[in-house]
């Protein structure tokens, strides 16, 4: 059951078979779910949590697939219904395209999904949200919600940062010379503007700090260029590649 | 007719079938060749450039596939030999793997070549040059070796240097948790060490200058971080989205 605000989208993604049936209105459209994933942006999910909390079945699951979790669990978790129905997921998966016509039937196929449960969660809930998360081929995590925005901070929330400002330096009109550094490093700065600023905030002071660390790493890279220091660069870059090269380790490792 | 240091890899070339023939020796691979592409790192360009003007007919053209140009095509003018056989070539097009096993057919198919032939060059060789890099697909513009210089500090070096400073940044532990933003926005830190020093080293001074302003559009989303101030960022991230979108449409028109 597709549950949206715009009718023709809602139509459009039946049409293609990625949802059943639609509905408009939330209240309906949760009433018999045994799972309800909020899939919001992340200034939205707490309202939208508790509304599916509210009107669902009294032992039905809701979770949400937010980028940040410390905030949104805190709040859901005030309130008897949401936190009595709620785990917090965060699916790492996506691209900066929205809206059913770029949806992928193995998306989540091999990627870590983060659970963030609490000390208040209940233990079936939890079982319930690994195997929904599991059944949709997904690697299971689970860490406190603040730690998760924490490695988010570093993993996924600053190579953002990063792809908007490089996106927002290079003149319009050199485009014609860039290649596939260019094209792959600001790919994600095609992402929806609300959806980044609203993550943003939330993980702001997560998001403060690996900026600075980051900001090092590149004061390390120009001072040894306006030395002209050929050794410390290609130390620095050495450097960095292995990092790199244990990233790719993993993605083999995880298929 | 390949021409390289290792037998093993030239081997391999000829099995594939990326090259009909090869030797190690450069005097012996360029004395009969109408076209020489020196496609080594830009800190041994011109030596390289030099020994196939020396060594190759009188009438063929000595191109090259470096990311700077400025200081290559300087010093190679300096020499009567040089001057008279070689125009500076910067294909655009390429990936962070080397070797054969790597290359690929179409590599050159709808990029963007820049030439930088300057009052020097010989306009038969600048013709020459022009016809063989369209033979293989590229687009070509055609600028001064300094304008491209600092052109491509924008559009190559400064997404190569934010690749390397984001995967020094992020730590090792915390990679299991990173999605695309971070794999596509590092992936040319997988990029030669060796090679990427002395492209840095060529055109440091362009590069520190596009650092700059670089630092001045993340001092941007930091100042409105520090604000926690959505609407700045939400405009921020439009501003950066908009020119990445220049740049999609500049691929769709391109084919």
């Amino acid at each position: 059951m597709g549950i949206g605000r715009a009718e023709p989208n809602l139509a459009r993604a039946k049409h293609v078979g990625a949802i059943d049936a639609y509905t408009t209105c939330l209240e309906d459209g949760v009433k018999d779910a045994d799972v309800t994933v909020v899939s919001t942006p992340v200034t939205r999910i707490v309202k939208d949590v508790m509304q599916a909390a509210e009107h669902g079945p009294v032992a039905g699951l809701v979770t949400d697939a937010g980028s940040t979790k410390a905030r949104i669990v805190a709040a859901v978790e005030r309130h008897d219904r949401g936190r009595l129905s709620f785990v917090g997921a965060h699916p790492i998966a996506g691209s900066e395209r929205q809206g059913v016509a770029n949806a992928q039937g193995d998306l989540f196929e091999g990627r870590v999904c983060v659970l963030t449960p609490t000390a208040q969660t209940p233990p079936d809930r939890l079982e319930q949200a690994r195997s929904f998360w599991k059944s949709l081929g997904c690697r299971i995590r689970e860490m406190d919600p603040e730690s998760h925005d924490e490695a988010l901070a570093w993993t996924s929330h600053l190579p953002h940062a990063l792809a908007a400002a490089l996106a927002a330096t290079v003149p319009t009109e050199l485009l014609e010379l860039a290649g596939g550094a260019y094209r792959d490093g600001t790919r994600v700065a095609g992402s929806d503007a609300d959806l980044w600023a609203g993550i943003f905030c939330e993980n702001r002071q997560a998001l403060l700090h690996v900026l600075e660390v980051f900001e090092r790493q590149l004061a390390a890279c120009r001072t040894a260029l306006q030395a002209g220091d050929y050794d410390r660069l290609r130390d620095w870059w050495t450097a960095a590649r292995t990092r790199r090269q244990c990233f790719d380790g993993l993605e083999v490792s995880s298929g």
